[in-house]
């Protein structure tokens, strides 16, 4: 079914088409632009909440700048479907998110609008000082803008970058999109500190019943006059609800309403002329309009189809449980019986799972915001003190924490236990959020364990594993979506460090297969069994130690190989088979199956498999031609 | 000569007796301290001014609290050469910074007071509230004390942790040692921020007079009674001068000066019963004590020995120019032919050699702080507008902009040029310094080109084509110290990307070498010719893309290869030459030299490179081992 957009939406081509509007059409506009996006949406999935809510910041920004020339960075990004379907995407929409469609994110190669790529968060101010440095260095009179949500606010690089932005003094508009949610509800001394400038009597009132009174001071003798003047300038300056971003050289105005789209338009032009880094405060509300979303903001986050007209879900087929939940359920079991094991999250207890123990032990969970650096680091200080800290951050996002890894962690041989969902290919998220370079970035440091479950089951036995292990930091990377299936066992058994296992033996081949790859590996193999070849397939588990004892026994046994891994060919686990070939003179032959040199575009996970070539039956083509060539010794 | 310590500072062998002097004696040790120090840092060299401005707060934290049950983490932790002193280290402080003795770091397996192993900047705050999240759940009653420098501070972790501890509510004081330096002088807006905080009018005088006036209110009526009342509170609610603290949920005092030994007591006594984060803004004199350092924070922030009575610095022996100033005037050369080209640093632009740049050119040089997350990004947003942003930090701190060179730089291609200087060994600053993990970490990125001059002349040629070069990003390792001495050309030679170059044929082994270890391997090749053995030299030059054919020709020529790396052998150019090989089917054997699988300590820069075994003397015995073996073919 092909979903049409309103009458006036169907006119606007580009911003320069809405620029046109009377105030009235653009208020339709944004009817129109909310009802398409649900349409599509609740039809495709993606994220909903996140781009309800900047509906009308969007309209505005379009409206007043006259971008493409001026520079919009959208932080995070999954707010940019409005942003999108006004600047010449509208019939492409409903691709969105699906293999050869449109991005679920801003991405430079989909369009000139699209100014920077965007996905992880917080990092929109320090690309917009770099356009607006660049805009001054060449005097292009460029204009800049950053739309920052309160969540991205907490990432430590947004600080960085509000420290460099109010000394430089470039013309940069920072638009903090506060409503008070991240994927979950957002916590931390910077979302109390909002509340109370949003909310508080400190704040407002008090300053308005200031300059109210300061007026009355007037009819005193001059010297009081005089004072009540220097009063009111310094209380003009402190007293201002953003003096947080006050601090840091930014010109602070709001709270506006975010939804008020004349108010919007008005403040903008205003801010336009205004040189200098500036801070603009609005208040929106996430999935607005739409009021199931606005009820539900964490289910209305990224949802998948529902009907729009009730903001139901279809009935979901039963399927396996998922890594994260199996995860996020065994930590909570473990937590029982050891004392020692807190739960750690940067901004993310539904998506790591770890909501379960939120819920049992709220105590014992810390979600400290967006802040990978922080929590490894938190991590490492409760490490120090016998504490059992499992940190839990998506593959993708560990990448912000890595130095903490490196110089808090393994250098220090402390017992976090650091867990790694999304590892791998991610699906529609695309390349940004794909988690496929952690064993490559881990494997190098010392002091490591590396593993990664090859099914749920093993999942629990792992982490109870990592808990128990206090010679240094574990990390287990486990991959998005459900598990196999099978059935899990009460209790948990800790496993050998460094043991992998044979799960078949065979003849002709060794699939020496990592976490997932174990699954895809056992598919190629029947295929393969069925072409009259006879694989091997061995459950690495761990990337660090290397099981010798089994390569050896391996390297015995064939003259062919084949590793496998979700993660980048290039330094990862195969690349450590192929070190450890080296030491033993190995001198079969040994392909390694993994991502190639290249970022893997969203789609499906399938999908992504495929363009990977890591799919089974990618695998067996590949080992085909690996067999069907005479042994080179 | 043996350096001997004052006859206070002897009786002081932990800090329980320091406990027991009087005020004056007290004074007494901080002089004694400050003298020792000096006798010792003067002859040895090392971390000066840092140290000396914290005499006073280091014997005032160890005599308020219980420590080591007490928790104290220094940042950074250079400044923390008192602390070893009063900690039971006096008698081995000679040995600072040398192979075998004390770190010059805080290190947990020294000494049971080093509560957190430092050397990266911003991690006390994320440490400290680890620590004082476990003695809240374990009921311990330990006290933290977090203490970091100002320039600590711009670093996004900082404020991730201020974030989180004003959130969590622990009991955790932060002390801010604000002395206006990094080792560099500080720059950005908290830095002017800290300077209106402890000099302006607009809060100290401002915030006096306020409440010198509101008393004389008193006299009106009622009402104005009333609400001078109300007024009093919000006001000092806001016009505290640590309202950017307060912000964060953190109690602010301060400033107070921090070298008036009997203020500083009486104030950590009171902070000491004060429950929930607490921020204690101290203010210091960076080399305190010692008027040279006072002059010249930057020339003794490190300095090599120097003469106590003078503060004058030995002649130095004529060298060869060192990598840093050979790329930072090179930066200079081109930045004039180039207008689009800037330059980058995240606080050290006398260690980076960028000082050059910042002198002739400042507008086109960019001091960040220590924000390395923003220093890569906003280097994007400057690339996405066609300048040319030349990003010089070094190797072990680009560790904390990992994520910000693959998600905004290598996935969306941007000619970003990376320099990454103190690639590998570092010497005296020990493993927290080393950089030793970035082949590993970056060459798993797609669409970078990692390169790694040989020496001086190849760096200037290859900062050159990396600047030229509008692919992708560009990466450029090069090592701490001196360059080998050779002539530099006028003018610049552009590179061919992904070519190396044979230096010497050879018969018997092929040594493939990268960047400095060219120089070992000639070294090496030397030695080994003078018994019979003919090694051939490669420079590789380029990580990535390898040179294909350069060394397909060499796996025709040589059964036997070596690959050297001032990096970790996992992971990083050897396994790289070993992933080809293996799709090449080469059968010969590669014997991989890099650092092996474990943090190397710190030493001089020949000592590490012996602890590691990558010096020549090793590699011709690792080499001499494999030729002496029968070929395994």
């Amino acid at each position: 079914m092909s979903i049409q957009s309103g009458p006036l939406l169907k006119t606007i081509n580009s911003p320069a088409d809405l620029r046109h509007l009377s105030a009235s059409q653009l208020e339709q506009l944004a009817v129109e632009l909310r009802d398409y996006i649900l349409d599509v949406v609740s039809q495709n999935g993606g994220h909903l909440g996140a781009s309800l809510g900047v509906i009308e910041l969007t309209i505005a920004l379009h409206y007043v700048y006259n971008t493409p020339s001026d520079r919009i960075v959208w932080d995070v990004g999954h707010q940019a479907y409005p942003h999108k379907i006004l600047t010449g995407r509208r019939e492409q929409f409903p691709t969105n998110r699906k293999k050869d469609g449109l991005s679920g994110f801003p991405k430079r190669s989909e369009s000139e609008y699209d100014t920077f790529g965007v996905g992880h968060s917080s990092t929109s101010i320090s690309a917009g000082i770099g356009m607006a440095q660049a805009s001054y260095l060449q005097r292009s009179g460029k204009k800049v803008i950053a739309v920052i949500g309160d969540g991205a606010l907490t990432g430590g690089m947004a600080f960085e970058g509000l420290n460099n932005g109010g000394f430089l003094q470039n013309d940069l508009l920072v638009v903090l999109n506060d409503n008070r949610m991240g994927i979950d509800p957002n916590t931390g001394a910077l979302n109390e500190y909002l509340t109370k400038v949003t909310t508080s009597q400190t704040f407002n009132k008090l300053r308005d019943e200031i300059w109210q009174k300061l007026g009355k001071l007037n009819h005193l003798g001059e010297h009081l006059r005089t004072f009540a003047a220097k009063l009111e300038d310094g209380v003009k300056a402190v007293l201002t609800p953003g003096m947080l971003f006050e601090s840091f050289g930014f010109k602070y105005y709001g709270p506006i309403d975010g939804h008020d789209l004349p108010k919007l338009i008005e403040t903008l032009q205003d801010m336009k002329q205004i040189k200098g880094p500036k801070f603009l405060h609005i208040l929106t509300v996430k999935g607005k309009g739409y009021a199931p979303a606005e009820d539900d903001q964490l289910k209305f986050h990224g949802p998948t189809p529902f009907e729009k007209s009730s903001g139901t879900f279809p009935k979901k087929a039963p399927a396996p449980i998922s890594y994260t939940d199996a995860f996020g359920k065994a930590v909570v079991e473990l937590a029982k019986q050891d004392p020692s094991i807190v739960g750690i999250t940067a901004a993310m207890p539904s998506g790591t799972g770890l909501k379960y123990l939120a819920a049992e032990m709220p105590d014992r969970f810390f979600d400290v915001g967006i802040a990978e650096q922080h929590a490894v680091t938190f991590a490492a200080g409760l490490a120090c003190e016998n504490m059992t800290p499992v940190t839990a951050i998506y593959s993708t996002f560990l990448q912000r924490g890595y130095d903490q890894v490196v110089h808090d962690v393994c250098l220090q041989k402390l017992p976090v236990v650091l867990c790694m969902d999304r590892g791998g290919l991610v699906g529609s998220d695309g390349p940004t959020h794909h988690g496929v370079f952690d064993i490559a970035y881990l494997r190098t440091l010392p002091n490591i364990v590396i593993m990664a479950p090859g099914n749920e089951q093993e999942l629990r036995d792992m982490l109870y594993t990592a808990t128990r292990y206090k010679k240094g930091p574990v990390a287990m990377r486990y991959p998005r979506g459900n598990g196999s299936g099978i059935e899990l066992r009460p209790g948990f058994t800790e496993l050998e460090i460094g043991k992998g296992e044979i799960l078949k033996p065979g003849r002709d081949v060794a699939f020496l297969a990592l976490g997932n790859m174990v699954e895809n590996a056992t598919g190629a193999a029947a295929r393969l069994e069925q072409l009259g070849y006879s694989a091997e397939i061995v459950n690495m588990r761990f990337v660090k130690p290397l099981d010798e004892a089994l390569l050896r026994d391996i390297f015995k046994r064939f003259s062919k190989l084949v590793t496998l891994e979700d993660h980048q060919a290039q330094g990862g686990f195969g690349s450590a088979v192929g070190e450890f070939a080296l030491r033993e003179q190995y001198k079969g032959d040994i392909h390694i199956i993994g991502i190639p040199d290249q970022f893997i575009e969203h789609g499906t996970p399938a999908e992504c498999h495929q363009m990977a070539e890591i799919d089974p039956e990618s695998i067996v083509k590949r080992t085909l031609q690996l067999l069907e060539q005479p042994v080179t010794l």
